[in-house]
């Protein structure tokens, strides 16, 4: 089992159809909380597992999540409902719950979903957006050269291997570029190859763009929807995260990610709120 | 009351906090069913009445809908439920049902939102996004030189008041630019100025980019997920939609819409199933 495996391992409650346990795993914290791409993740093992049976769709081509409170280390329990089982997708719904600690139980995370078939082959493939143009991977910049106090609250980053694009990366040295992006290589500290479920964390494993606006402090997820477009070939995946309209105090966060055979395999958009 | 307002309205069922009874007006048809958008905005209105006055958040800030079946004229009902109430934004989610034919209750829409009050004001705008480059609304061309076998299955663009740009129109001479774009100006026929209810129906109301692509046929949407980014000013709104990606069977759909005060109001994307 990789790391992202036992990140994401779902276990079904027997008797319970729809139900299962999970533990969320400190390893994965970022700012204090459980990351939210780790989460959607873990939700989406458990929509695959009960889609695929109930409707033979196994996999995510479609989750939004609306993140409800901070998750923490610890028990979860996530529970899964089949909407529709349609020829070509199953809608289903989930709840990612904890119990806090006066015992009560606690929502952190709702989310709706369309699952199919990845596999199925599709010629007709008409991809205008251009994969980004990055460094080659050794001209760019490990996350083992970010500030301690950054990654002492960024445990998530020693499971990733990541190499931002130096161009992006001003804001580490107090020269943002202004511009609201983020690019970077990613792959998985411990070999885990991209697979549908890892593409749904990858969307989320970045530093915030807001970093490259100047503005520091963490960006609380209010929602995100990705769109697996693909299943992801072996090797690098190359991720660009950007903003293009930060108002009213929050702000939207795209992103694409493009596989090893130049193929964009998920997009993804996040409502988040600006940093005070 | 206008005709959006009519269309969209929905009478809270006695008895029954959180469900709200509403009629399905056959102008609102387009391809057969009920406009995706239009009903984004009634049940819109429903959870703005029932977030707003339990947690006085009246307002969308975000809503994700997947679309379980199509709509048909006729009655209708929304159930509404609180997730959560916090500080800055309250969160719900909301299920429209109909009554099909055989007396069995059917599920046609499934959505997830956060609600907030737009009108507070934060100074602090920084959009790199740019407004769309249009001719005058005089130099663009009105629905009402569409085809009539298009006309008569989209009943919906009487209500409206759309201008397309002339440059990406050109699949109405069955030659389409091939670039995935359609844009234009858009005001209500009735004079309905923008509110951020109207902005949940803009964003799905111009016909398909898969038009543009020379893809002829209706694209049902799977999940649309819009966010109202401002308080849109009255007049004359332009949107923007595109498509960068279609593979799989799948495509998104991206919207923008500015208002007459040059804003970016909303962003949504939308993924879409191909035409066969």
């Amino acid at each position: 089992m990789t790391e992202f495996e036992q990140g994401t391992a779902v276990a079904r409650r027997a008797g319970a159809p729809g139900v299962y346990d999970a533990e969320l795993d400190a390893g994965w914290r970022i700012g204090g909380g459980i990351n939210g791409g780790l989460l959607l993740s873990l939700v989406g093992r458990a929509l695959g597992d009960h889609l695929g049976e109930a409707g033979g769709h196994p996999q995510p081509v479609s989750l939004s999540g609306y993140y409800v409170s901070p998750s923490r280390p610890g028990p979860a329990e996530v529970h899964v409902e089949q909407i529709r089982s349609g020829r070509t997708l199953s809608t289903g719904a989930a709840t990612l719950r904890q119990t806090a600690d006066d015992g009560t139980s606690v929502e952190r995370l709702r989310v709706l979903a369309g699952y199919g078939d990845l596999s199925r082959s599709d010629e007709d493939v008409r991809t205008s957006a251009k994969p980004p143009q990055l460094p080659p991977v050794e001209q760019c910049i490990g996350t083992d050269a970010a500030p301690p106090q950054f990654l002492a609250s960024a445990e998530l980053l020693q499971r990733l291997d990541l190499r931002l694009d130096p161009a992006y990366v001003g804001w580490a040295l107090g020269k943002p570029s202004g511009e609201g992006k983020i690019q970077g290589w990613l792959r998985m500290a411990d070999g885990h190859e991209p697979d549908p479920l890892l593409l749904l964390f990858a969307v989320d494993a970045l530093p915030p763009t807001t970093f490259d606006l100047g503005l520091f402090g963490w960006t609380p997820t209010v929602e995100l929807t990705v769109h697996v477009r693909a299943l992801p070939a072996p090797g690098w995946l190359r991720v660009v995260h950007s903003t293009r309209n930060l108002a009213g105090g929050f702000l939207e966060e795209d992103c694409e990610i493009w596989d090893s055979n130049d193929r964009l395999v998920a997009q993804s958009r996040q409502l988040a709120v600006v940093p005070r």
